[in-house]
């Protein structure tokens, strides 16, 4: 499709809420263009089970769940390109999106480019990413056969996933700072009867240790203070995500304290025009469910803000 | 399950919204009972074919979704009751909701019951209901084989309706107030190029005639005023909802002017222990996936309450 073409409107992310709302927008029968970095699915891709999403009793794979939902807006008409997103700027109201080689033009955008897995912020922590620090279990378990690796968070993703990793690995510690668990109870029960699965309480990464490889970790315990070594053929952090909201600035969209996206009940931000679903938004609860939720209102949303341009 | 169980939560109404919620709270372990009145599903339970909700590139038969999130639901552990709830009330902390032979008490409800269908409000409407008045056409279409039949609404149920219908019956009459459809452009397209599908506009129902069973209407032309008559052999109605809400009451649940519960964006009602859901929360877009996604932030929001209340 040629860039000189307006489109309704511009989905800037491919993840749940993304994909939901180019459902909705190009059912509706809105020139939609979904503009992704990687490719569709998002954090929620990189997810092994996911057992809680309504209609699959049987718990689907991310990958495979949001594979069908790509599948639903091609099948709606929604146009995809695939690029990183350098700037987005405003002409009167008209919504200019720069990736690399060329830009789009939209009346409308929706942002859903959730978020980017926090770093440990250590010494070294570049140069062990994809040299025994990784981000997704899902990808990279398979490499841990019989080895011994650590999980860092507390949360459900950091659970689910040690668990998962425990289909290879010999021994996974789940290394938490706290002195309890913030994922779902049953996702807990499940780790804490896994014999291969040490969780170490109140314990944070003090320095990462190998040559060109991670192969140890110095850990603290953040009460007592004290220090010890552990021998790790790797680590996956789970501790949490940073919207991807940066490449926002030309456009005055009011973010948080911490960089998430401020929008009303409706998915509407303070810009007109400008809307945000998904988990780039500012709110307390982060579910695949609740992001396609945002994207369908997103999407009606901007249809009742082109009406009313029309008007 | 003994009714002398205090659960942590009763979830009232098992539509999309009360199973997602219910998915939620059992998975992390909550207490919880469903109430359901009829069967699981809802509305949505009576749609021939769902499009859009995220994850079902081929679309998906409405009855088929919502009993896939009724087995999940009930995976987890969640407790089914089938009975009309009377009333609910309050007792400190707790609440007693009763149905017909007994009665259930838990910490928190969430209220998902949904809308009924609208009525025209017309003379002798009661006694036609069955006989030649339907509110569902996946339900009836098949008695409709050659014959005539009319869709009263302009909505995205009406218009997949008629057109569901055309697989039916010899013609299809969409009758709608307004002189364009509110249902989303795809749909209208197709319902538009249908050739057993006839819209009068500008049109509604002045009265109803039929001896044991409904085989005409008198129309009025809203613009002109001009009456005629039609010769149908049923009609359905898909002119709105009102909200299931009469049976609350007892407990103070602010309700719009239309009687939906007003919620704040994490489903909190004004009363503590009180959350809304999907279809009855008084909100501008109501969808499945949306109804999924309040129903898990209800959840959320519940199991929120209940730690507070534990501190």
């Amino acid at each position: 499709m040629p860039d000189k073409v307006i489109f309704d409107t511009a989905i800037i992310g491919a993840g749940p809420a993304g994909l939901s709302a180019a459902i909705y927008t190009s059912r509706a029968l809105l020139k939609t263009v979904v503009i992704e970095k990687v490719g569709s699915g998002g954090q929620a891709a990189l997810t092994d089970e996911i057992e809680n999403y309504p209609g699959f009793p049987e718990g689907v794979n991310g990958y495979e769940l949001t594979r069908k939902m790509d599948e639903q807006a091609k099948k709606f008409g929604a146009w995809f390109e695939y690029g990183e997103v350098n700037s987005v700027s405003q002409d009167g109201e008209l919504f200019t999106i720069d990736i690399s080689d060329k830009s789009y033009k939209a009346r409308t955008i929706i942002i859903t480019t959730g978020v980017s897995p926090k770093r440990l912020g250590l010494p070294d922590e570049e140069k062990f990413i994809g040299n025994g620090i990784s981000f997704c279990a899902t990808c990279d378990a398979a490499f841990y056969r019989n080895k011994v690796a650590a999980v860092i968070g507390g949360g459900d993703s950091a659970i689910v996933e040690a668990v998962f990793l425990t289909k290879f690995a010999s021994k996974v510690y789940v290394i938490h700072r706290r002195d309890q668990l913030r994922a779902s109870k049953i996702v807990q029960e499940r780790a804490l009867k896994n014999e291969k699965i040490e969780v170490l309480w109140d314990t944070v990464i003090d320095s990462l240790h190998g040559d060109k490889k991670l192969d140890a970790l110095t850990v603290r315990n953040v009460k007592s203070g004290a220090l010890s070594e552990l021998a790790v053929d790797g680590i996956f952090l789970y501790i949490g995500g940073d919207p991807n909201t940066k490449y926002l600035s030309g456009i005055g969209v009011s973010l948080d304290d911490k960089g998430f996206i401020v929008t009303d009940g409706d998915m509407k931000t303070n810009v007109p025009g400008v809307f945000a679903a998904g988990d780039c938004r500012s709110k307390p609860f982060r579910q695949v469910v609740t992001a396609a939720g945002d994207g369908a209102l997103a999407a009606w949303s901007v249809e009742k803000y082109l009406e009313e341009q029309e008007k």
